[in-house]
């Protein structure tokens, strides 16, 4: 299978990094080869070509889409091209691989899903933490009945790069689609409905902390997108929560948090420490009880086929790799898709609905 | 000074741990003798009375009111009875020092603390958190602007103690001042006003996990108190936050913490470990940053006078004392009441506003 | 029984709020009072005296030796007085509770240990970590064989009040009974005998790394002492182990700490976490387990006795009230004594052996 | 330049992903082709080939060695093997790298580096942790003087993989190489001299304490090799310090850890989390200073190549790749060999060292 590479910045090496160590730690069930990168201008193109292992570049992110042996388009370059790009590949007949998110709207989100299941190409929409072992191992904790009925959720993803007032205006304070809580909310939100299965209805509560910045130029612009998004959840079990998204958490490079209570057992996960889960098991005997801090190893799979003695730790690029494995089992039709464009359209549109829902002072249902 | 106590549980032993340390650790303005204790029956008043320390027991709690020697009035009965007991002991002139909550509901609350003032007696509910050392280290860091802005604000109380289903129907879950956010929440919130200033609204979502539970008789009762609740808060400052109040988070004993995010630095902390307060201050050379575990010691008043030596740790039964010291001053005329009926009242009326808003769906100006 | 306490300084006042709080936090066997406090003279005296609550003062401490009230004699003075003062109780029957070190040298502490026995008075030496909740219950799990043949022993006690070269010669530098050896050594020794049982040989390494300080009036003087010390172990049962004594642990105030490792579990433990124990257990589902922290708790006595509910925390000072319990049920004859003279002794033997073995390069039987 | 690879099993997977993390992520000065991979059989050799993405395949390692277009010979057979295949790759004139042990003994290591020396070939020993770039800023905190005089280090590396007595006898049970020390300790001491440069002398206590394990025909072997080791070790600079190593250390799979107390600053820092070190710094305000939870960023290189932004983590395949970049600059004359023959040597040297003193009982220069 060949991949074309659309953008070679942090995501496009991040791809790039986890194609080559999908290809070396699992046995995958398709071969990808890494045959053409389009980047801004062929010296951009070139140099990551020779950087990242592709045979071909370009600077015309087209020519991936008319080659005729490109079985599959990965596309990193910035969010507001994702639509276009992924449209079109979808209509050569191609596999697409989009980081997130998959459109700034939810509205294009969904028609990129449409399109994509209509073609019968197979879909991936980048969300590495949820491909973290201890991520199944949690799921699988609470889908078994392990923790009995969960009686509560809290979810958070904080991060500081926008904590500084002086950094300046990007597309990610574009009212279309920006603000911490699509940027990293989304994260928390696909977090929780991996754990606890669909939410149902939203109430949000958005903020800008920081209302101006300078563009690049210096020119000053008024910033309308949250800095701060916290949300009420209540899932389909019935179950309730809270969701936070905060990028001006000062100090914080990655608290992407859950914390699951059941009757029966609980979970609490810190992304800042993401080969470890935490677990407390009420039946324990009551004087030897605690939270146990459980190390990611073979146990835990596949952590085994990056390492096969515990503890050792895989890396967020190994997140990536494993990300990759998933699609190419459902490009082989072995298994479904692990996150494909339906599945991003639903994370957007709960973006949404919790923007909405915070301007409206309401409760929406998702 | 003459204390009498009244009621002499969980709350009363720790008041009577508290006096006998404060008057140790501090040099207090005016000096506490334990005189009188009352409790239901004058075979439990008088066990008490001999392991607390108290003179004389009764087992009429009027007695304490009616005896003109006593100055000070410590109330630690049930909750039921707080108000009647407190309203009696200002109208004898007297001092009084109440538990938490003050009263089931805040109207009450509110009765309590102009009666107090009106009489000009000195008041105080116990808020033991609040008296942590390193509580008033956060507050010195936000008030005197290391923080810088305060962008953003997280605060939890979680425990279990309800967690399981068997557990019997209680006065807790009585709709009348009952609830998480009742026992717990106020907590929370103590917290984040003390820290940050006052919340200005509120949006809650309360939630019953556990709808029915059975009575001491074993007959099935309907629950409708929340078991966990959620809300948005904005303060004056323009800072919003989230607090969480839960007593069914299987595994969590004490877990009371906030998070603080400024724009200079940050703090988090967590009564799990509640001589630590973690310090992330932005202008640290970038490579060498990180949040600090301070550890409390001597630099941190009131400490010091507990032990000279950093990192030995006070306990829980220690902040009582501090409240106590507190409370003495008051008394004394040198410092203001740390946190009197007023006080006291402020918290249940944001208790209310939370749970109004819950079952309106609606901001609540507070 | 009256209560005669030699010394106010920093544990004369924690043995004082230990009395206080042990009389009313436990159901003590015997009533001790406050009687008489001694200091080096009369103002200081009288200040203390009001302060910790005891009826009378005086600046010759053998008033209370003399006064034939007197029941307890507790010896908080400057360790080189510990003997004498110690010597002169006992002749006069008085039981005594006696700071550590016992005496700066071992042959001293026996000398008092034979005197005790022979006269039948019964002795407790202050070794407050000892009486935590977490270490019974870590001992408790060790004996009853839950963490099957224990392989291997990892103590330190590490502290950072000699790490500044400016901090000036004290009495602690006399190689009569100095360095972090003896000083903090002495807890992590009798901490490894209390959890292992007997040590059989030691082999030590003892470090000077500040060869010189300044003494009160400001002239040079050369130490002598270890300012770092490391040993190792061999208990009764065949286990080897480490320990480590440091003084100039820069940023540490409380690093008392444990690790044993066994076929069947383990434990880690530290003070600066000191209301916590984790633990290991192998049987534990091997994709589930992980070290337990476990919160100290009612389930963990004597914690409930400062507490009905668990992970509140007791402080340092509450150890000492826990020392104090089981002194009073050794004098009512309930208990052995918890660790007298004898265990005194004991430890320093251990101390010396180890700064002999250092001298000599050679294991030392003990 | 072309790789031949002898060897698929744990550590052959470890460097063939290091290999192609490496290329793709650094932009290394000789571009590494994956050409040859030798196993026992042709079925092993030709499945790894294919998985791990090699041009060929040979069931005898000496193909790699006569082959003339092979530049770079990569040894991770069993360790009883390194030295004949080091020594014909070196014979060859081909750069080695070599999986840790070099050799079971340090006669052979020191063979093998005067060999390696001898034929200018580059060589470079796994010793993956030194590659962290916390190792690196520790380094550098130490050797600018920022930490000040150092006073004292610990080093521990304990994991469990041989604490169920019924798990087999192995090579590594065997005197010949075997050991506790020799496998884990040998990484405690690589650390050691990395941080704080030469060790001078050492003392050791070695310790069996699973006397007798099954063999692979289910026949009883003694076990002579020791499972628990520490060793008092003193550097050139006059620090002294602990290592202890640990292969029945129940509950821990990566405790690689090391703590340095300097006149000025500390540090500590353990593999369990080995994208965090933590700081305390003397200098900082007495009321907020505490150790800094500094976490892996672009700050720390080379994590900037492994991603942009910080927090997110490397995992320990990454440090391999490192580790390759290193050699690489050392293959291209850039810099000198990260961690050599000699170096592996001298590892080996200190080993033993500590093994002569247990056996004697007496401090060993080394």
């Amino acid at each position: 299978m060949k991949v074309g590479l659309i953008g070679s910045g942090f995501m496009g090496k991040t791809h790039s990094f986890g194609f080559a160590t999908a290809s070396r730690v699992f046995d995958l069930p398709v071969e990808f080869e890494m045959e053409l990168l389009a980047d801004i201008n062929m010296e951009q193109a070139e140099t990551a070509r020779k950087a990242l292992g592709f045979r071909r570049a370009t600077d015309n992110w087209r020519d991936i889409i008319e080659d005729p042996t490109i079985d599959v388009v990965d596309i990193t370059a910035p969010n507001a091209l994702h639509k276009k790009m992924a449209l079109a590949a979808i209509a050569a007949g191609k596999h697409v691989y989009c980081e997130k998110p998959l459109a700034p709207l939810a509205i294009d989100a969904l028609e990129l899903a449409d399109a994509a299941e209509e073609a019968g190409v197979k879909t991936q929409v980048g969300f590495n933490y949820l491909m973290n072992p201890m991520f199944r191992l949690a799921r699988d904790m609470i889908q078994s009945g392990q923790l009995g009925y969960i009686y509560s959720y809290r979810g958070v993803h904080a991060e500081d790069y926008m904590a500084n007032p002086e950094s300046p205006w990007t597309f990610r304070h574009d009212p279309a689609g920006g603000g911490a809580l699509a940027d990293l909310g989304s994260h928390a939100l696909a977090t929780a409905e991996f754990l606890l299965g669909k939410i149902t209805r939203v109430m949000g509560d958005c903020k800008t902390v920081i209302p101006e910045r300078q563009d690049s130029i210096g020119a000053a612009r008024s910033v309308e997108v949250d800095d701060v998004a916290h949300a009420f959840v209540e899932f389909e079990t019935g179950t309730t929560g809270s969701i936070e998204a905060n990028w001006v958490a000062s100090g914080r490079t990655m608290q992407h948090e859950f914390e699951v209570y059941g009757s029966r057992g609980s979970l609490h996960f810190s992304q800042e420490r993401f080969n470890e889960l935490h677990y407390y098991r009420v039946d324990d005997d009551s004087n030897r009880r605690g939270f146990r801090r459980i190390e990611a190893g073979p146990d835990h799979p596949p952590y085994g086929e990056f390492c096969v003695a515990p503890g050792h730790q895989i890396g967020f690029n190994d997140l990536k790799a494993i990300e990759i494995k998933g699609f190419a089992d459902a490009i082989a039709g072995r298994e479904p898709e692990p996150f494909n464009f339906r599945a991003g359209h639903r994370i957007q549109s709960l973006v949404e609905a919790i923007q909405k829902s915070s301007r409206e002072n309401a409760w929406i249902e998702t």
